[in-house]
């Protein structure tokens, strides 16, 4: 059929499953043809085809509530909602978002990016649904990865306790982002494999009725060991003890098995969870064999091969690969060197750590906030930790950042992954708040380099730092292709350094917007404005000396920041001109105004933003004429 | 014996254990005659006296790490670490801290304070010892409230994962700080009442011997049946299938049961999880008895009766009080109204609302994460949810604000209880970075009041406004004594108060430190300058219209906050005035500095960073002359 003509689920109702087939195969094709171009989270989506379609067809969206946890995973259900003709513009400047959205459609009624929200907006809807005296169902669509965050626990307990009507799907494709850690992975995998549990099931009910009644105490635990077969047998007696009515592991590809429990969990009263087995990147062959979790989310591709369209030359080390890297140089010779990633070897570039030193790398799992407090707990016993974080999920172990690292003020080296704007990924990814929710916490060292030779020296300073916590921030994508130094030096804590001289005013800044000073301070210089620009690459603290000198000096400054500028670096400027009685000094500031971020390429974003080397001038230009006038 | 001669855990290895029970004894007296003066957190420590003792015991403190989680149980551990001499001075100004701290002693390798932390320490310390070879025992210690924390289930389900030395205590006291909630206390609530299962499993394996043996899967599966029987009979499951062996449940004031298992559990590799059945307050009636968590914490009782010593004339209300009894009373007029608490009803004082709206109160358990989500899908679905939450606290919920319920714009009300500093509970409880994690979060309105009577407006502003996130922070405390409006009325987002005209300079201030604003004003005034105060009760947004008319006007400004200066509130007036060109603006700000602080009554904690009317007197003073100088 035609998927752009699609307008609403409602013609699924009438599909045989032979057709839903067909259309499963047609939707796969879509998928497979449009992300080659895009780029996109194919490999969750060509998982969850066949899942999607018999959730559209058994329930009744909007009125109930199908949540994406997660949410890359809901291309599918964007393309049954009305949305395939959006998909050339899959994660564009203005384009279709790659997550739920609720100004998109009215049946994207929970917007996610981060993991493991959606029981908890589940548990929400549900005591409202009640409240109300309406009856819909609300079933979130969760992947086994989500579920070894905090807190999907908590709601799986809540949940659990109060017994709300409520049907849970468990999306367990094998692998979250990297292959799954922990021990609620061992438990799915005994369900994946306890194959034919039906019939062992059977067979030992006949069995157990020949156990003689013995009365008393044993009659009822005869009772309890018939009830608990099913425990026994595929082990889901872990969400049985939660509360929930377990149901499944049945083939997330077969409509047959998707619609017979779906129709019986819409029947059960309380909190049930369907344990659904999907395979990631199913129907794409380089998609299907992948075992490391590099088709989870790709750049562009060719359709028929599968091969990676590389950019035209090779473009400078990645930044995630540099500080890695670095950090497995360093762990050569200091053994007390630990890294710690939730869920992220891959993005966090890990694997070369990794394989050398196995035993001095955890993967932890989707859980921000245990990763944070074990690097806790290893630097009170005079060990290294490096925390691999991305900026967007340290989000969630702030309140670890704050009462188990800073408070404590232990040697923890936070390497901030894709801070600042990180484009497609949008709203719910931009690292744009972490200067802001760090700069406050008292003990923190926090830094950004101007370039990736500046990087290795600050991954050395941090590792030789022996002060209390230390965090590096660092963007997406990749260097600027400067040379690297063969020697490892430390960086003076609290030193900036002047990169430009100028007398008429200065620009203070660091990370990736470094150049766009350097850029903008040579058109001014052409104007006869001459800028000094000064890598200001500690944001806390900030180096008072040359913070004094140039207040001083009393020329203009501005401040430019990839971040947000309520509370950011800009802000400790002012609030330093002011602590120390420079009253009259002329600051302006340049960074992320205080709205959410969508997605689109990082350049777009930030022409719309103002976040522009033209702005930059036409900013400065302003500036030193005040300089002028005063004078 | 004298407590007080009591240098180290070492005398206790010769002991009997009838030695051991005069011991227990002693030291519940001396914790029920210390904490009756001084008050503190009576209940957890009367329970633990005996579990404590025999960790001590067992276990070489601090070569083997004993882990507090939470913490306000280490009482008996100080005593019997050598600090029996300092519990006169119990949560007092540089007194004894009522939480472990590395500071006082060796023996407290672990700052706690929040909750569910535990775990995921122990696991950075067992990595740790394991990479340097040591042998060592690491011994967290957790209550069952805990263990519904996300942390404390991603730590649990990592440890089970990889098999580390680990004796987890599962302090099983029947009741966190409210009765317990979620399916995981019913679990518990199961092992409790397992009984004889020791008996019944022997009888049931005669019983299963007898089963014949039928070749294929099913004798497989007879064997899985046998080895299934503890799980079945004690329902010790949950953490067997998360990778522990399970102990217990065992009754932690006995001293040979303990003492039998703890040797058990140190000869078991692999995690170990030993459940211990304690009585919070155990040994003293009232507390023993108490039902609601009145005994938690206390202030100061006779200890004859256990009557609490009241004040000498009745206080004004309490804050919680007043927000969530005029919560409860707007809860009568409009059905959308839910109130949720993360395991405070009773320090959030919801009881009342909680019983005249059950089906419409939610206590979620030590689940902050949870409860903000949950409060932002009540929100998707037209409700209006109230948030009760310590400020504190409202850190674990970072993300979940800035993800789920800012980023989607969606109508919760977050009352942020214990705002500012709270006293004697000390660093890890002063609400102080609120204003600074929240106000660079695009959406959300932050406010706080002058006044009971002003708080109770603003929850009227707050369940009446429908265009996104509203926070009100208030103290911990009791208000000051207004008269109260009988009618409730909204007040105008981002207005400001002038509440005393002034020409010389002006103080921007709210909350607490109002009346230090109006005390200063009052001194000034008498040494000729006219100070303006203005009750700055929107924090964010600003009052634009006032801020400009001050910074047309040219008169120093003086900004006041109880909370950190970093990011803060006075910096975001600094941020108002550079952004809209006024460079020549004198703004001075005083607040909380850059370091974390102690615990103490709140005077002395304001006198020492400098928080008082002489200093905002001399501030003004000052800035009144660059005043007169420039004019």
């Amino acid at each position: 059929m035609d998927l752009l003509s699609i307008k609403d689920p409602s013609f699924l109702k009438g599909m045989s499953n032979k057709e839903l087939e067909v259309l499963s195969q047609e939707i796969r094709q879509f998928l497979i043809e449009k992300l080659s171009v895009t780029g996109g989270h194919i490999g969750p989506n060509l998982g969850v085809v066949e899942l999607t379609i018999a959730l559209h067809k058994c329930f009744e969206s909007p009125k109930d509530k199908i949540i994406w946890d997660v949410g890359h995973q809901s291309y599918v259900h964007k393309i049954l909602t009305g949305r395939a003709c959006d998909f050339d513009t899959l994660r564009q400047f203005k384009g279709l978002c790659g997550f739920p959205k609720r100004i998109e459609s009215p049946h994207d009624v929970w917007e996610t990016g981060h993991s493991s929200t959606s029981l908890s907006a589940a548990m929400g809807m549900a005591i409202a649904r009640d409240l109300k005296k309406e009856k819909s169902f609300v079933v979130p669509v969760i992947g086994d990865g989500a579920l070894t965050g905090g807190m999907a626990l908590e709601a799986l307990n809540h949940i659990g306790h109060e017994k709300k009507d409520m049907i849970v799907i468990l999306n367990d494709n094998e692998m979250s982002i990297a292959p799954n850690v922990g021990a609620i992975n061992n438990i799915l995998g005994q369900l994946r494999t306890a194959g034919k549990y039906q019939w062992a099931k059977d067979e030992l009910e006949v069995l157990l009725k020949k156990i003689p009644a013995v009365g008393g105490v044993l009659a009822a635990t005869a009772e309890r060991i018939k009830d608990s077969l099913k425990y026994l047998l595929v082990s889901g007696m872990f969400f049985e003890e939660l509360g929930f009515t377990y149901l499944g592991p049945i083939d997330g590809h077969s409509y047959e098995d998707l619609f017979d429990n779906l129709s019986y969990a819409k029947k059960t009263p309380g909190p049930v969870l369907l344990h659904v087995i999907t395979k990631k990147g199913k129907g794409y062959f380089p998609a299907e064999s992948d075992k490391t979790g590099t088709w989870h989310g790709t750049g562009l591709y060719k359709t028929d091969t599968g091969a990676f369209v590389k950019p035209a030359k090779t473009p400078p080390p990645a930044w995630s690969s540099l500080v890695s890297e670095t950090v497995r140089k360093l762990a050569r010779v200091d053994e007390r060197i630990v890294a710690i990633t939730p869920a992220m070897p891959v993005g966090s570039k890990l694997e070369g750590f990794a394989s050398e030193f196995p035993e001095r790398m955890y993967d932890v799992g989707i859980a921000e906030q245990h990763a944070a407090t074990v690097a806790a707990g290893l630097a009170t016993q005079n060990m290294k930790p490096f925390l691999a974080i991305y900026s967007t999920f340290l989000q969630r172990a702030y309140d670890q950042v704050v009462h188990d690292i800073c408070r404590q003020n232990l040697n923890v080296f936070i390497g901030i992954d894709r801070a600042g704007l990180v484009g497609a990924d949008g709203e719910t990814h931009q690292g744009v708040f972490d200067i802001a929710f760090l700069r406050h916490v008292p003990n923190i060292v926090v830094m950004m380099p101007k370039d990736e030779n500046e990087g290795q020296h600050m991954v050395y300073t941090a590792l030789n730092y022996d002060n209390g916590p230390i965090a590096m921030r660092f963007p997406r994508g990749n260097g600027i292709g400067v040379p690297m130094d063969a020697e490892l030096h430390s960086i003076p804590i609290g030193t900036w350094e002047t990169i430009k001289e100028g007398e008429d005013a200065a620009i203070l800044t660091f990370g990736t917007t470094v150049p766009m000073a350097m850029e903008a301070a040579a058109t001014l210089e052409k104007k006869g404005i001459s800028v000094k620009v000064v890598n200001a690459r500690f944001i806390k603290p900030l180096d008072k000396r040359m913070m004094t000198a140039l207040l001083a000096k009393n020329i203009p400054l501005l401040t430019i920041e990839e971040a947000v500028l309520q509370g950011g670096f800009g802000s400790s400027v002012l609030e330093f001109a002011h602590d120390h009685g420079y009253y009259h000094a002329v600051i302006d500031r340049i960074g992320i105004p205080d709205q959410f971020i969508e997605h689109g390429d990082v350049n777009s974003l930030l022409e719309e933003i103002g976040l522009t080397t033209q702005e930059v001038v036409k900013r400065l230009t302003i500036l030193a004429q005040k300089k002028q006038q005063r004078a």
